[in-house]
């Protein structure tokens, strides 16, 4: 291709929506006026299913449920006046709930002011929260947030031990749409034995989103919680973020989320056109299909030049990957569907893995998200006529260069800056992308039915080690090894995992497991101390 | 495979080495006795190439330098008395220097004492210091650590604002080996002009690690630094965590750094044995080999169950996807080797993309990290009979489970702890594989030749900025297209590129360039204001 036609290409592949502030550039991409053409009969199919999908179709028939997140930034096309109100009413309550934090007439039972947010939640009632935290959030937050994202007992202490002498003036906000996800629930119980350990009752401090009468819904009545919010069945935990579930952190955080619903809804006006040129979801759907030939052939590198995206792949590996990868396509056929997404920040990862995506397997392509604002106030010159913000995108520009000239494709986004305006078109952009994506590939983006399996596999690991502790106990001091005790507990075929309890039990002396070394470890004995 | 056969095939293919404390599964991989047999001669050519590399072999052709990383912890190998002298002088330097700090006799020019750590550096100067800093780091630290590891304006402010009034207590850590990384030198002015809005001088609050008579440390001594570490060229930067580029910061910090390296040693050791199935590096290695059929077909999904080592999956991309992802073979074929690295936290995850790992596209095999020791002290009973460490173990094993089930390979890690040793032990084993796969590829680990190109692109992007600029102080306020503006800067085929540098310019009111819209965004008129 002659410069003059890259030129011509680019100016052709490049979506600009001035109004909106985000353009798409797709010219290193193999999307072009063919590809298009090929795929425009799948597209208007799949911009006709998001349409019945965003006037209440029930789109998720595995789970007979409505997909609303759309609505969350437009009530008034939400399918029932319950809903639209429910929205609405929903949001007054997280702003006002956030204000009176704030002015201190929402307060710690000890005085004070609430200063810290403590976050507990984990997938999506973690990420999105996380992501408009770090991407927004800085020196002069109104409320400093932590998370608790999981269930490691090292983990919960770093966070719990590190709020120290603030915990007292520390708000708990506890995310769970179903209400039972056990890594929330331990996160939670063992926040409240933190408070306990100080004299201070957890209700007091806390705050829960979650569906009406699920089990944390309960436990909030019944321990006083100072505000309870709604999750809704037709708001998956992927797309939750402009739920009260991304809102009030954000809200506490001091972020202006009415800017971040209006750039939400701004680019749901404009991921809703029917002309695919004119719609950048619909480009960005076609241009991953394109590139990766409809198979996930290529893994999505994302790489925002831009310190406070760093968390953005994190979220999109989520929204993504959850939704894409499937076993089965809508006709119940195995198709193994899937995208991968990886990848941290520009320039920083030019140091870590660009040497791979330069020169070794080309089985990726890479997401650009180039923020044209360097930053408040004037940049000083780092050398004469450069700032570093000059560097930045010199940077961005020439390793797109590089890529290119070595045939690996990329994508380019780029948004004026990152406020809550700019974040919430990003947020409604891929939320609508992936699910024309998954219209293009024939599968449903709105289950997940995977999760499961893990879930059910660790209960009965839970239950297989519960087993085994009351056989230790009746066998005292002479134990057994892990063969013996897993035939004992009735689980004979479950030696390994036996083993694999049995040594974790072992290395932590408070469970009361002792462990004698045998002739190999797998002959070692176990006894109850 | 039935359950007696499995708990055989797991009894053969789990490394276990009670002295060394860490323990490798390959039981739910491809390896097996005749997967093993058949690239026995190949891992015995690696295992002499890298015997022969320890002695001071040149390994690193393209750039005539040694490749010495392993000498770090065992200077007594180092091939001249020279090496091992400096390496010994400096480890007993960065001692010091850090326990003077700690103590007082190093202290800030206005007085009290440095209480917190600035480290700048980017790719190999930060992802190992930044591991070292999450994985041991705590409340407790002895000092606070904060990154400067990007050239983001934002990204800057956001860091060196949050210091706020403890910047006159603030050691900064320079770290760039070849002392011109631009990224570095640009982070270490912004943060040199912050000290000085302070009225305070750089110098007397920095020290620098750093290549003998680079430009970093010419600008060391002149400026007065505290003091000097030096790199040296047998040192890769993706291999420096062992140098002063880890053990600095770390020991600053308060990282027990002696640890840190006898981990390492003891693991070094350990690599060294050349029976195969006694050689965790060379297991590792072999796993990868078997799984992704020796051409990085299957993505390293590095799943960690604890939250400390949420970085690790970053370090190994880099250390991973720098020295497999090569254009070429050591004879100078093109083979586009690769072995992509992503990951983040278990049980995080399993709410983030396990979904697409379980059922999707099956591109890849997991590294399950498993930490025996679940926290300091006891744990309370979330529900009867179950800790929050518990749960997590229990999701591990029943997600390696559900993934086996469905026919997804995994490997397991298991350590008793994430201690400064565990930590040396991991960081010593991961070298070692890479170098032991690199050479069953018939690559060179130790170069990255693709890094130059993006950033000669950018040099080149930067270079046509400012020609750009001449020309629009010429034009006065008449201005230009981008079109026109490129011919005028001699660079007619750089449309694109100008039409970037010129959006970008005008959205930051200090660089003085306005834009009058057009037609198309391609017809917008710039021009110096």
């Amino acid at each position: 291709m002659t410069p003059r036609e890259l030129w011509e290409r680019f100016r052709t592949l490049r979506f600009d929506d001035p109004p909106l502030g985000l353009s798409l550039d797709a010219s290193r991409t193999p999307l072009d006026d063919e590809a298009l053409r090929e795929r425009e009969p799948a597209m208007q199919e799949a911009l006709g299913a998001m349409a019945a999908l965003e006037a209440g179709a029930t789109a998720n028939p595995d789970e007979d449920r409505m997909v609303g997140h759309y609505w969350l930034r437009a009530p008034e096309k939400a399918p029932t006046a319950d809903i639209a109100a429910a929205i609405r009413d929903t949001r007054t309550r997280v702003l006002d709930f956030a204000a009176r934090v704030h002015e201190g007439g929402v307060k710690p039972p000890r005085g004070g002011r609430f200063e810290r947010l403590l976050v507990v939640g984990i997938g999506g009632s973690a990420l999105g929260p996380q992501l408009v935290a770090d991407a927004l959030g800085g020196p002069s937050d109104r409320m400093a947030v932590r998370f608790l994202d999981n269930t490691d007992p090292d983990g919960l202490d770093r966070v719990l031990v590190g709020l120290g002498d603030a915990l007292p003036r520390t708000l708990a906000v506890v995310i769970s749409k179903s209400g039972g996800t056990p890594e929330t629930r331990n996160g939670m119980v063992e926040a409240a034995a933190a408070y306990r350990a100080r004299g201070l009752a957890f209700g007091p401090h806390a705050a829960a989103i979650t569906q009406d009468g699920s089990a944390l819904d309960r436990q909030a009545r019944e321990q006083g919680f100072l505000a309870r919010f709604p999750m809704w069945d037709w708001v998956g935990g992927r797309t939750s973020v402009t739920s009260a579930v991304g809102l009030l952190p954000a809200a506490l955080q001091g972020v202006d989320v009415a800017s971040l619903l209006g750039g939400a809804a701004a680019m749901d006006e404009a991921t809703r056109r029917r002309e695919t040129r004119r719609n950048p979801a619909a480009l960005l759907a076609l241009a991953w299909h394109a590139v990766g030939e409809g198979r996930g052939s290529k893994a999505m590198v994302v790489l925002p030049y831009k310190d406070r995206l760093l968390l953005l792949s994190r979220y999109l590996q989520q929204l993504v990957m959850e939704s894409i990868g499937k076993e089965k396509d809508v006709r119940g056929r195995v198709v193994h569907q899937g995208l991968t997404v990886y990848g941290n920040k520009g320039s920083t990862d030019q140091h870590a893995f660009v040497q791979q995506l330069r020169d070794g397997t080309p089985d990726f392509f890479v997401t650009f998200v180039r923020v044209l604002k360097d930053r408040e106030g004037e940049s000083l010159e780092v050398e004469p006529g450069a700032t570093s913000g000059d560097f930045l995108d010199g940077l961005l520009l020439g390793t797109r260069r590089a890529l290119f000239e070595n045939g690996r494709p990329s994508l380019t986004l780029t948004i004026p800056d990152v406020s809550p305006r700019s974040l919430g078109m990003l947020i409604a952009l891929y939320e609508r992308a992936v699910g024309l994506y998954a219209s293009l590939v024939g599968i449903n983006a709105y289950h997940q039915p995977g999760v499961e399996a893990g879930k059910k596999a660790a209960a009965s690991v839970l239950d297989l080690q519960r087993k085994v502790m009351v056989v230790l106990r009746e066998r005292g001091p002479a134990g057994g090894t892990c063969e013996e005790l897993a035939a004992a507990a009735g689980s004979p075929d479950e030696a390994e995992t036996v083993f694999h309890l049995l040594e974790r039990l072992a290395a932590n002396p408070d469970r009361g497991v002792s462990r004698r070394a045998g002739a190999s470890p797998f002959d070692a004995v176990y006894a109850a101390r």
